[in-house]
């Protein structure tokens, strides 16, 4: 039987959010029914609801940092169980044929993965996310939520947190590495706590120096401001890897100068616009500048039990169902500190 | 005692190549007084006697693909004897401090290595290239031309050579992997040579289908013509490594496409001007867009006895001392299979 869930609806673009409903598919063999209890908001929601980048169908449920209770589970499921605390992050399925999803980089499904918003199912049906009481998912899509972690500091690790652990990772931070962080919002304070965690020597690169007590708080070693000229001269050369969390274009060449022999800047925020480089800035140092997509399953269970054993968590604002409008004008204003999370029991008391 | 030596002089920009002398200095304790007998000429060489990339001192004498005989040594020299057959590359001085000149990657000195020509030695003397009688040089900066390898095959190695072969080695070239090479000119067609010796497969993408059956010979075992938009789709996502040979700017996320989980596009020919690309396509596939630049002098050694080993060799059209300025123009029209070299010994018959 299906099942209805009250959420939050977008119908057009620029359009306000407005309490609905919207069905759940009936529980097939591998599926989890998920009481959801906290969902985050990631910049791409507002990219998404306000088509920013074209393609967005309507009306539009955004989600994809879910956590919440498993509520029922399929004849089938053995991955979990009724009353387990779970996650959903940024897909709910791959085609699991391909060498990527064999490889457990299904992110990089050939196939296309299935978004958990703003997508389609395999079998055509259009995927909701999880501002929303429940959502139904195929139990290989469904992460674990260590005990030690709070549901609301969790929800953004299932795309902020993941999103740069996952490159973190892939170009091996730990002692001895530099990394630099580009922007301290969502994304950037997760990649903060994370590379300290692993061992790395931290940098945040920030606008200005406005949030330097919170950047330090959170691990970073050094702290210099972009708006200032003298910072692009004194670190020239100094990074293994840079990760750029901005979603606006940044002058890249500057933050190329940065990256010492061999060293790479990863893109994980994404601009709409083209970005310009010079390949003389890539010339010196053997230098790369690469981009990357969220992470894949396996890996996110690896990351949720790293902050687990690490004891770190997103700082959240934990706000109510008929606040998401402004929260949104916040997060374009970077006035958050440092997600914001939806306390999905408020839509329930409509 | 300084050496007087016949070379060939451009005074200004755009000017055409005249006969004059340059002095050479006196051997110091680990100098090498080298009787050139061939040098290459490189599309840089073009660039810098017409001052492109700005900054070019004139009189200029280009030439950094130098191969000769060793005349005379310092009394200190044990790497290399009267006799010996030698090259030298583009550079011929390096700080020997830095981290990169420690572990052998000089080509990324951090205090600038000195460019063997157009540049100024760390005594403050300006550099003259290769289009000349002789070169004095320290000798750890001098390389062992094997005897399998001709001269004349041999001086394109010093630079084409080692720009291709040090990325395809970084990158990991070799069987099971898969290597794209665009454009096929100098750079591109040791690019094949060397691709294919390694053991990948080995793709030409090349603007038409003019040159493909020699570029078959070279060792390509796919061709493509890039003015076909249908290349573009049918090789989507293939290639671990695309070598990008050519310095005029190309649309970037079109050839970003063509890689595949984890692939590499490395930039060998520099643009002029900025290029443009969206960083959506480094997200998908975890790309990354990357720059080489020549290699270290241990390296370029590794590289001259590999393609001693494989019979390896420019094809190059030999031409007199006369003939550099119409050189130059049939370059500019990639109207050369594939390399100019210069027979020194035409200088001395003026």
């Amino acid at each position: 039987m299906a099942t209805t869930s009250a959420a939050l609806v977008v119908t057009s673009p620029g359009a306000t959010f407005e309490r609905s409903t919207i069905e759940r598919r009936e529980l097939r063999d591998h599926d989890v029914l998920i009481d959801i209890r906290y969902a985050g908001i990631c910049h791409s929601d507002i990219h998404q609801v306000r088509d920013d980048w074209g393609g967005t169908t309507f009306p539009i449920v955004p989600g994809h940092e879910i956590v919440g209770e498993v509520a029922a589970v399929g004849p089938a499921v053995t991955r979990h169980a009724v009353g387990d605390r779970v996650g959903v992050g940024c897909f709910v399925d791959s085609c699991r044929e391909c060498e990527p999803c064999k490889d457990g980089e299904d992110q990089y499904c050939l196939r296309g993965n299935v978004p958990t918003y703003n997508g389609r199912d395999y079998d055509g049906e259009i995927t909701y996310g999880g501002y929303s009481q429940t959502i139904v998912v195929d139990e290989n899509y469904v992460l674990r939520v260590p005990t030690s972690l709070s549901y609301e500091g969790a929800a953004p690790l299932l795309c902020a947190g993941i999103t740069v652990y996952s490159p973190l990772r892939h170009w091996a931070a730990g002692p001895g590495k530099k990394v630099a962080v580009v922007g301290l919002g969502g994304l950037g304070h997760m990649a903060v706590k994370i590379a300290h965690a692993l061992g790395a020597e931290v940098t945040v690169l920030s606008q200005t120096l406005s949030k330097q007590d919170e950047g330090r708080r959170l691990g970073a070693d050094h702290y210099y401001a972009t708006n200032d000229k003298a910072t692009f001269k004194t670190l020239s050369g100094t990074f293994d890897l840079v990760i750029n969390t901005v979603s606006a274009n940044l002058p890249i060449d500057a933050y190329l100068g940065l990256l010492r022999l061999n060293g790479t800047m990863v893109n994980v925020g994404a601009p709409a616009e083209p970005s310009e480089f010079r390949v003389f800035s890539l010339f010196r140092g053997r230098r790369s500048l690469a981009g990357s997509s969220i992470g894949g399953i396996r890996e996110t269970q690896e990351m949720l039990d790293f902050c687990a054993e690490h004891g770190l968590a997103a700082d959240v604002e934990v706000i109510g169902a008929d606040q998401v409008d402004e929260a949104y004008e916040r997060v374009l204003r970077s006035d958050v500190r440092f997600r914001f999370v939806i306390d999905v029991a408020t839509l329930a008391s409509a």
